[in-house]
């Protein structure tokens, strides 16, 4: 592991010594003063150590955390496609798709967990919580039963079905609160506070990045460089603040010579973190970044979105940028996603390819360009939204000529 | 890649030049005349290679088509856990699970799809089907999808909504057959040879074995040896043959000393291969292996298995055996799995703890062995087989006041 050098508030720049707090600077409150974790970048070792087990515990040295604590569950090592097909379709040079929602419980988010379970566990934290749309939810259960650790889950009343289904055979405590995501994360922090519960909420807790950062150096590490763009779908902002400080601190440690451009992408209806990124391209604050969300896109349903500072300044310290594509974008992007390259995403996972089609068109995404689409959701997690309006197969008695029939007619 | 020396009739004794025909040997017919594929073991190297990417793939050296033929989804390489907490609850020595679901398409039929598609582009075959209960089916959409074939799909009318939803994103033509998977398996098999498709039905296609081998060469490279017992579920026995043909081969070829019991579970509604196992036992005909199926494990819902042969001759080779359990056991051990390990099972998925129970009460797996349990496929692709009977999450207002008196009167 790396021992943090600091807690840095994000905002105003003050630095605490490394556990010395939980969430948040007291002088800026949350969300503007949320905390980075920063390493001793200059003595980071120049290849990681390859371990016997394959997961995200082989970058050790840039975690707040080693892998005596890791529970016993394998997140990260997801697969890197290369998909020249879509590539061309597309229009641009090169294009990999970075399947993260091959995890424990099948979303990108067990890279934050494992890492705020860990370490929780050194802390001696003795129980979890979250506020999450799902996927977050599922993932805390899912490390907690591993790790026999108690955890007490908010989700919004209209979370999918299979979504409150993983939290429930995990034996987490779950609470559907009756208000859209923001006001679930709002209960969360106050009942953590009230019962001395870990929070691992993204956005509020910085150990959720330090998680999520490791996509990146996947990417980098299969690739053996980095591209010229990553493209990932953006909710309450924690994910792609990962995305892009495991870019910048590979560049911050000498691993890389250069950090893509990281490019968020938001629905039309649920757009705080693009409209935030325009203020602060505008010189204006990036706070208050609060709007009402509807999108049938439930991980990116985020109006309140807790972790906007980091995601603004990040993404633009890495010349990225933000776009906001349409429901109907989504749903066309998760289809082909499906049946372009075999990869069943929810709405919000493809919301990667839908916006890569924009980038590329409003020229933010130069041809040229290598681009690295991040999957974050699998399309089991909520398999009616990527078939809204598609006819259900046809049922046919078991014989040969009913089925010749059949298929004169409609194949 | 190895070049197979034989394809051979599992029952006949047969010998055919490899790829001279697809399914089964014309004088025995189908399901006696099923074909095992045999290599020259005496010259397979002493370990296996360490490929750049991470899937079954490094174990060319055993399978009958080359990493150029694969299909670009990554099968394979997932995580084998090591369970203590379950090993002292279940009374052996050491457990392990190995969570074969963590593939593309979440179930343990991406290995057989793996190599069945690969072998399809290597004999230049142009379109693919099979019949499954779902997650097969849907295993061979996906990869054919990300291989930009064809491909036809025949489902029991029956098949839970997240398996179908997963075919008809990847764009596969599905049937959904008014009748059981049985009836399913016996229209893709005449409609295949009507239109020249390259049928990957579990059983009847000898190829799937060699991909769903795989297993067990992964099991024994991560453990460093072999266990003395695996379990896991069965439904039309390609999954089990796969599983004992790997250890075998490894034997076969001096890389082990030793192969490990394979046990069998079923459910006790549709338990015709136990059926069989016991007949065999008796000196009786494995065949006909036909009877009525009625489980909620609707993976392993199969009343005429299509690989009984190779399932029972095989795991009496592993001198292993058979066990039966209820419904009931099933649900109970995908909450057990998911509660104390983290891992999220449909109820078949399942299966193997709830039989390792049975074996070991039975006497069949002793108190010293080391155990490996399979976990076949995803609790997201049936959230409600694993959720009977539980209540749903408590619906609240989002205020602290409301939660303590929730937590109050519950927790």
């Amino acid at each position: 592991m790396a021992e943090p050098v600091s807690f840095r508030c994000i905002s105003c720049g003050q630095e605490f010594s490394p556990w010395s707090m939980d969430y948040f600077c007291p002088k800026c409150g949350f969300p503007a003063g949320n905390l980075e974790v920063l390493y001793d970048y200059a003595h980071v070792p120049k290849a990681f150590v390859k371990p016997e087990k394959f997961s995200l515990w082989r970058y050790e040295a840039l975690l707040p955390v080693g892998a005596e604590y890791a529970p016993p569950l394998r997140a990260g090592l997801t697969p890197l496609y290369s998909v020249p097909r879509l590539a061309k379709a597309l229009g641009v040079r090169a294009l990999w798709i970075k399947d993260d929602t091959l995890q424990p419980t099948a979303s990108c988010k067990d890279r934050g967990t494992a890492v705020t379970v860990a370490v929780a566990r050194k802390l001696g934290r003795t129980a979890l919580s979250c506020a999450s749309t799902g996927n977050a939810a599922a993932s805390l259960a899912g490390f907690c039963a591993a790790s026999q650790l108690p955890c007490y889950i908010f989700v919004p009343k209209a979370a999918p079905a299979p979504k409150i289904s993983q939290l429930v055979a995990f034996g987490a405590r779950v609470f559907r609160v009756d208000g859209p995501y923001d006001q679930a994360f709002s209960l969360a922090l106050a009942a953590s506070q009230k019962f001395g519960w870990y929070n691992r909420s993204d956005g509020l807790n910085p150990i959720v990045v330090e998680g999520n950062k490791t996509v990146a150096f996947e990417i980098w590490e299969e690739l053996g460089e980095v591209p010229e763009a990553v493209v990932v779908a953006v909710g309450d902002g924690a994910v792609i603040a990962g995305v892009c400080k495991g870019f910048l601190e590979l560049a911050w440690a000498g691993l890389s010579e250069r950090v893509p451009k990281v490019f968020g992408v938001q629905a039309s209806g649920a757009a705080p973190v693009v409209h935030a990124f325009r203020r602060f391209q505008r010189g204006e604050p990036i706070l208050p970044a609060e709007e009402p969300a509807e999108t049938i896109a439930d991980s990116i349903r985020v109006g309140k979105p807790a972790d906007v500072v980091k995601a603004v300044k990040y993404v633009a310290e890495t010349e990225g940028d933000y776009v906001a594509v349409s429901d109907a974008d989504l749903v066309a992007a998760s289809l082909e996603l499906a049946r372009e390259a075999g990869i069943f995403a929810e709405p919000s996972g493809a919301a990667s390819l839908a916006g890569l089609r924009k980038l590329v068109k409003e020229g933010l995404v130069e041809r040229s360009y290598r681009v690295v689409l991040i999957v974050t959701g699998s399309g089991l997690k909520d398999p009616q939204g990527v078939l809204r309006g598609l006819p259900e197969p046809p049922i046919i008695p078991p014989d040969v000529k009913a089925l010749s029939e059949v298929m004169t007619r409609c194949c």
